[in-house]
């Protein structure tokens, strides 16, 4: 839907809604897709978005459609006012894995009030789903996997797959044995293609590629994008097939952990900044803004400590921003490397010496072609003096070189030491080339200028 | 695959390729994923590797896979030796959007023998695609669409499936006129559910969600992502449907996107640096760094105009980097908002008012954060001086607040001006932020310590 389309529809729905004409709601509601609908209502007034959403719940099918692809962290303030007994239908029409997202977003006593109401077959598998942690195979999940024993023929798959009615879009069916163990897969088309009376067991592939439910998310996306599923069943401990995470998840996750990555490394916070009111937005960026004080102040400390310099020469000061500037942004590209090469799976965790020993040739060449511009701009503008261009220039090579070490080296520590590597290069590594930057400077002048 | 089975599988392919073990090899690569052989072969030294692709070359659809899945640019050193009549069988099994991928990334000549050695129905769909650019729907898609006149019944449909061999994994059947006219979608699960006799114009939806071939492939991704579509029809002016994009390209897309951003905002090129030679990343990264150097040069010719001041007050050189620093901090989270934001497809271009406004109040609470702690350090470290503490303070003050005004801006201005959002963000802001951040500084240290 394009912008203009998007906008229209939300004037229209804010029209009907003033002159509660209730027919024409109806009529705008039904022809329009679920997904363009939970946008529109996102950017309606509270009231507005709730009225419209009383609507929808005549019919809960729809309402899951719209609840689904609604941003689940503002659901609370859409469903205020209602009870569990009014969203019952609707939590009934949800794929498990959504429904156990949208429940971890809710007020948990509100959230426990609608599992509650729910019968059994649908809250076991949300509670089930509950458990996981919300970044692993088994957060992402949903339990509606279809699954068929090895030993029906094609013609009997065919019929229960016309019968099924819960399972997420199917487009491989996987076959298990007595136990519920994993045991092989085929797809929908080699279904149609087969003899119906042949069993699965003799069309099925049996090496079916799968995720434990404690894999981590990051490698289900990897896994998927590699190897171009559409889906990947997820198994328990013993092989017991458990779930399903389909593309769509994936697409999900692959864009949640970009945008996790840039916040990080920019010091936004962990969660979709775009989304947060001011408040929380300032609480967000707060601390990376401290943390980099805190390595300005002991640039500044050390700055005063070599003021003596500073009164002979003068022209000294001149360059401070240019050595702690171009190692910033050095450190900021070697970091920038890992970072996006550990996502993308192209670095490997357990190989540090050789990534460094990478960036080190890089930045060697790098180094020479900026020492080489340094060294003219800083005779120039440091006023023909020779020996104050070499201290720049000489600074500038080492510090650059010392921040791709620390750029590299301090995202692939992070990995080892299970902290997100994104979260720990903004800070630690912002603060130590600012400090070892000008550190590096004055001794170079010290050397240099006799001073 | 996990890594110890990777390196498993480099080491017994080189054990075998050295000691001359054709019947190994053949059923190690037999049993083996098309996948994990491309990802071993790239680390195999090009000689032993290209002694391997021989071998997969006597089973051409094997062969297509492992070239599919082979590294694109890497694929000429792979080929090495080879001419256009080797390869046409492994063409011949490709699909079309990946050999025009291929095809695009091998040395011109070679290229045009290929397609000149191939079929006709093998090489028209590939040349139609290499029209299109490169990062458009028609760029992505694939020729290989399987669609089905809308007058067929769902028995005529299921025989034709079974007889296809040549389409893009099928999950939708999409139906057309007789002048080829995109005019309705029913899923393969549907066409399992309706009657056998039913016409397919019947059973389908006719509300089809499509994409033009021109539209970019950023937002081809939005609308696979937000509609969880497995697959997105591409259609010429005249509505007539002439390729797909399945979700798997998408994956690739979102992937290359959000590696290109934020690449380009650290200044390392459009491409994926991690795949490149020393040579040739020094060449990618060399530009952003002496931008950078442009804009530091113009910091220290301003230091050195304002060097009076330093000489009267040699403190005032300790808070430079201070003043500098934040305000870089904040222009980086600044312009990481916009430029995820523009790519999230939660900003709005047309909004640039709005996104500066609301930027510009989050920064302002930053700032009377930061400068509550600035004011207290930079009295401590700067002796006590009440007049430099206030200086420092002011500056950092109102330069983070500008370095939001820049950081927001630039990036809005770009995509208005048809450049990438996150090329024009890092040189731009960064010499902008240097330079005016240190005369602000020099003004208000003027101001407050009357100088």
């Amino acid at each position: 839907m394009s912008r203009g389309r998007h906008q229209l529809l939300v004037d229209t729905l804010r029209r009907f809604v003033r002159r509660g004409a209730g027919p024409h709601l109806h009529r705008v509601l039904e022809k329009t897709r679920a997904e363009d609908i939970a946008l529109a209502l996102e950017e309606l007034p509270p009231r507005e978005g709730r009225m419209i959403f009383a609507i929808l719940l005549e019919t809960p099918a729809r309402a899951a459609e719209v609840v689904a692809a609604y941003d689940h962290s503002q659901l609370a303030d859409l469903m205020h006012g209602l009870d569990a007994e009014d969203l019952k239908p609707v939590f009934a029409e949800i794929q498990s894995d959504d429904a156990a997202d949208i429940l971890a977003e809710l007020p948990s006593e509100f959230a426990a009030a609608i599992l509650e109401a729910l019968e059994d077959e649908d809250s076991d598998g949300i509670e089930e789903l509950m458990q996981y942690a919300e970044d692993t195979a088994g957060g992402i999940m949903s339990t509606e996997v279809f699954k068929l024993d090895k030993e029906l023929t094609a013609r009997e798959a065919i019929v229960a797959l016309q019968e099924s009615e819960d399972a997420e879009m199917v487009f491989y069916i996987y076959c298990v044995n007595e136990e519920g163990h994993l045991v092989g897969v085929l797809s929908l088309r080699q279904l149609l293609t087969v003899p119906p009376a042949t069993q699965l067991r003799e069309s099925m592939v049996s090496d079916v590629i799968s995720a434990p439910v404690t894999m981590d998310q990051e490698d289900v996306a990897k896994i998927v994008a590699r190897y171009d599923l559409l889906a990947l069943p997820v198994v328990d401990e013993f092989n017991k097939l458990v779930g399903i995470i389909t593309v769509d998840d994936v697409i999900d996750v692959l864009r949640d952990e970009a945008t996790e990555d840039m916040m990080l490394m920019a010091g936004l916070g962990d969660e979709d900044i775009a989304l947060k009111s001011t408040a929380s937005a300032i609480r967000a960026r707060v601390p990376w803004l401290l943390a980099g004080i805190v390595g300005l102040m002991g640039a500044a400390a050390l700055i005063r400590a070599f003021e003596t310099k500073i009164e002979q020469v003068a022209a000294l000061a001149a360059f401070i921003p240019m050595v702690v500037g171009l190692s910033g942004n050095v450190g900021v590209q070697s970091s920038t490397i890992v970072v996006r090469g550990l996502a993308m799976g192209q670095l490997d965790v357990g190989r540090v010496f050789p990534a460094i020993w990478d960036e080190v040739k890089v930045v060697a060449g790098l180094s020479v072609v900026c020492a080489i511009f340094v060294a003219g701009v800083s005779y120039l503008i440091g006023g023909q003096n020779w020996q104050l261009a070499a201290a720049v220039t000489n600074a500038v090579f080492i510090s650059m070189l010392f921040a791709a070490v620390v750029g590299t080296t301090v995202p692939l520590l992070a990995v080892r030491l299970g902290i997100d590597p994104a979260l720990a290069t903004g800070p630690v590594m912002t603060t130590t080339n600012d400090v070892v930057g000008v550190l590096i400077y004055f001794l170079a002048a010290s050397l240099w200028l006799q001073l």
